[in-house]
């Protein structure tokens, strides 16, 4: 979907990464994509459609980041996913915040919720399959229980991106932090 | 500070427990306490600064509970601590919703950020005592590092709260993932 739509959204997440979901006015969007609302009422059909297909497009676009991760060991692959959380670029930074704002917001807005529970399983679901690799080749220990380890680092990844989003812990602090907790759920 | 300007504050943890710090309303506050608008501007100036104040009670409010924590070795006492903040009462929940609320706000909102990170401090700070004193009591292990351990703690907790808050965790299954990153992170 490289088309009008895309750019929508592209333009929705820029402005939710700036100034939260909750303060999104389609307006905005509008104006940082040069259309008029009656475009984006007729892609999304209301505000709410539009923070939906938002979040989801942000998944597609993780998704296709992930997708190229390197060789290595289960371990290695693993911390390398991992630590692709905490970048200095724009894009990374755009996506953790939006993906903050999103859960954030799915605690007061019950819609949401079956957005980010697959989201979620999605994502560790890939961490799980790189814990089964390490365990199969040695790199992580044995006795690592996959699913559970996964949602753990993925609560963790989520913990530290609202510090380091707030300027509250560095990217190399983050990236350190990150690798510790790897390290200590999974050490052979 | 058991008078009118507690109130006010208990009030405005409710609403935004209930309907996000970004959504929160004066006159809403207001209508919940059964006061006017006018009294509520009179104590706080705006509406920025009832959400700090706000914050700080819910930080004096959580100091004041966990001052009350039992005896037993640095492990036990840490552990209990960190399962306190996943609990069914209403006070808990109150106290995690405004706690990750702002912590959200403070993404985009500078003002914030000291808050924030003076109540980070003060909460890691308590944690580091207990991981010392196991450290000495021989109940955590020897080579265990106070802070950092510390701070990832507190980011598992947050993390694991947003899903709890949005009911893609039960109480049970966050307290069972604390236990474990507590475990990964310290055991002897």
């Amino acid at each position: 979907m490289t088309d009008r739509r895309t750019q929508l959204l592209a333009a929705a997440c820029h402005v939710i990464a700036r100034t939260g979901v909750r303060g999104l006015r389609v307006e905005e969007v509008a104006a940082k994509a040069g259309v008029s609302t009656a475009l984006i009422y007729h892609h999304f059909r209301n505000r709410s459609g539009l923070v939906t297909q938002a979040m989801l497009y942000i998944n597609e676009r993780l998704a296709a980041e992930s997708a190229s991760a390197s060789g290595g060991t289960g371990m290695r692959r693993l911390l390398e996913r991992m630590l692709s959380e905490f970048a200095e670029d724009e894009q990374t930074r755009e996506n953790s915040a939006v993906w903050g704002e999103v859960r954030g917001a799915a605690v007061f807005d019950e819609e949401l919720r079956p957005i980010i529970r697959d989201a979620t399983d999605y994502w560790a679901g890939q961490l799980v399959e790189l814990i089964e690799q390490g365990r199969a080749d040695g790199s992580i220990r044995a006795d690592a229980e996959p699913e559970p380890v996964a949602l753990r680092l993925t609560a963790m990844v989520e913990g530290l991106a609202n510090r380091w989003l707030a300027g509250l812990l560095s990217t190399e602090q983050a990236r350190t932090h990150i690798t510790a907790t790897v390290r200590a759920e999974l050490d052979s």
